[in-house]
């Protein structure tokens, strides 16, 4: 079994490539730093994520950070220009893995894909903690060394994240679902909103909101990795659109149960997706708090809730139309909210169910 | 001009009419109430929501909160039954409106709509608070009094949320862009996840569950609202149907700026809903905090951020498979996370943009 002891090359210092640079950094290991952009390799050496690459130095693990449309090439490079095993964190695996097939080499080459990101990009957004408690995809393919695969799990691990194996064909396929196919429709639901008068949409209410909430990223980045992968996403969208006709059909044709059939597909996806920290979806209730807008409520809120016993599983505030009052949507497991609420009523909170 | 003084019969004691009762109740009104479900009724009255009718009792206002296929035919009855303005509280108006058109006593009808609700259901979810800071249509059809237009408007301030006029015909237009079609294009992206092999699910990340999480309410209740808005969501369903068709044949074709332009509206659609409060949309920024998952660190983190003076316009607890660390995500003003994070790194916590 070999040990990731470094040193460790990072191709792109993007928000991942600095990213993985600091957690690394942060592991005592020594972080090689590369990038066409001189201004973000100045930027990322300066925030701590590793050092300018010298002459002879010579990496155990390449880790490539760059954009979904130059992954096969600089994949490709890594592997013929140095003798480490070579990784990548791109979004999309089954299409890098096909520029690179036949590169000498090519055993050395593990792709991965850390669950990890945000609405913000470059260098000045990245952090040590991005990957804490996230899962990290590792991709072998056929010929793929298992010492390498070791090494790529290793790195997930030392990032502070959760190693998840799949095939690279298994990882688009539910990336597909999880991710993809979610972006676009969330873009088409944020889109319609365009055909309506402004002052329809002052109805909008925390619904609509959730659902849209991912449709903000940024369209260039979403394009190329959906572009990435557009068998695996095409073959789901004709899926989806049969439903919608299905859909359509049932409301033109007034036929109530084929509609029910489409929303209880729905509860029960939304019942299948895993529950926090991984394991099986956990049974939670919610409670409602009104909440005055101004610093120093929200503490308060907490420090009582606190005094409850009650562990607080998810947090959400309602954007409320027409008065400074917030309102608080507080989750927690299933049986605890009549505890929750009988405790902050009493110290004066008004709350609900 | 016509004052609320009450008594105001509310018919249909679920979570809306109980809740009504409760607010009412809470300003001091003589509430009736109604239900063809004794067990209900008990229930509602006993919470305090108001007082079993009794003969010679006559409202000045009717309250109809029934289910959406039982409105026009209630709805009916108490404008023949007694001479008070009657109004109702379902998600749909046209098609209750298209029923009661013709009876007498029309001009004392006016249909309302409050913008609020819960996955639960029943008189023991109720809360007086449930409507504080929400928008509460009011919708006149053009034979409506004034007087009894200005009534419903003071039930619904007096409920505490904030009416908002529309014509019943631009209200239906309103939520299904801002509900119904959401909830259907939600129920669509949790049924397919439901073809994925589970333990892909495993790489569900927060988007997708902000993405479906509307789509866990009750079937039933939303096939009945969706199928009284049939026309306008049908409408709106065929344009996204053609939106989808783009997408489909930009990824068969590679055509990138097609799918850059659906993801680009879509971008635009999440800016146009309005911000906190119904004011325009206020630029804000994210910050990562990790917080360890038990009972008393979400109390230390707000109490050491509300030291910083700056006011939290969202929170959001990422649900991070693997670890017993949350990952929260606070949205503040623009320009003020700097602060923030210096304020909390200060204070021992580990932070991220």
């Amino acid at each position: 079994m070999s040990e990731l002891t470094g040193p460790v090359q990072i191709i792109g210092t993007g928000l991942l490539g600095t990213s993985i640079g600091l957690a690394l950094r942060r592991a005592g290991m020594d972080v090689l730093l590369a990038d066409a952009s001189a201004d973000h390799l100045r930027t990322a050496s300066g925030l701590g994520a590793g050092r300018v690459a010298a002459t002879g130095d010579r990496p155990q693990l390449v880790v490539v950070a760059v954009p979904p449309d130059s992954l096969g090439h600089v994949i490709s490079r890594a592997l013929e220009t140095t003798d480490a095993v070579v990784t990548d964190v791109g979004s999309v695996k089954t299409r890098p893995l096909s520029v690179v097939d036949h590169v000498a080499g090519i055993e050395r080459y593990v792709g991965s894909h850390p669950m990890a990101g945000s609405e913000r990009s470059g260098p000045l957004a990245a952090s040590a903690a991005l990957f804490d408690g996230r899962p990290w995809a590792v991709t072998p393919h056929d010929g793929s060394d298992p010492d390498a695969v070791e090494l790529v799990e290793q790195l997930a691990t030392l990032c502070g994240a959760v190693p998840v194996r799949l095939t690279p064909a298994e990882h688009d396929r539910a990336v597909a679902h999880t991710s993809h196919v979610p972006h676009l429709l969330s873009s088409l639901v944020a889109g319609q909103l365009l055909d309506a008068p402004r002052e329809h949409l002052s109805l909008s209410g925390q619904g609509v909101r959730d659902v849209t909430r991912i449709a903000a990223g940024d369209p260039a980045l979403y394009a190329q990795i959906v572009s990435a992968n557009s068998d695996q996403v095409l073959a789901l969208l004709l899926s989806v659109r049969d439903r919608l006709d299905d859909v359509i059909a049932a409301l033109d044709g007034g036929d109530r149960d084929a509609l029910d059939e489409v929303l209880r597909a729905g509860v029960a996806g939304t019942r299948a997706i895993p529950g926090k920290h991984g394991g099986p979806p956990r049974a939670t209730e919610s409670l409602y708090v009104a909440v005055p807008d101004h610093p120093g409520e929200l503490a308060r809120l907490f420090a009582d809730a606190g005094d409850s016993g009650v562990n607080i599983e998810d947090v959400h505030i309602d954007h409320d139309p027409g008065r400074p009052v917030g309102l608080l949507e507080l989750t927690v497991e299933e049986g605890r909210a009549e505890h929750l609420i009988a405790s902050l009523e009493a110290k004066g909170w008004v709350t609900h169910r």
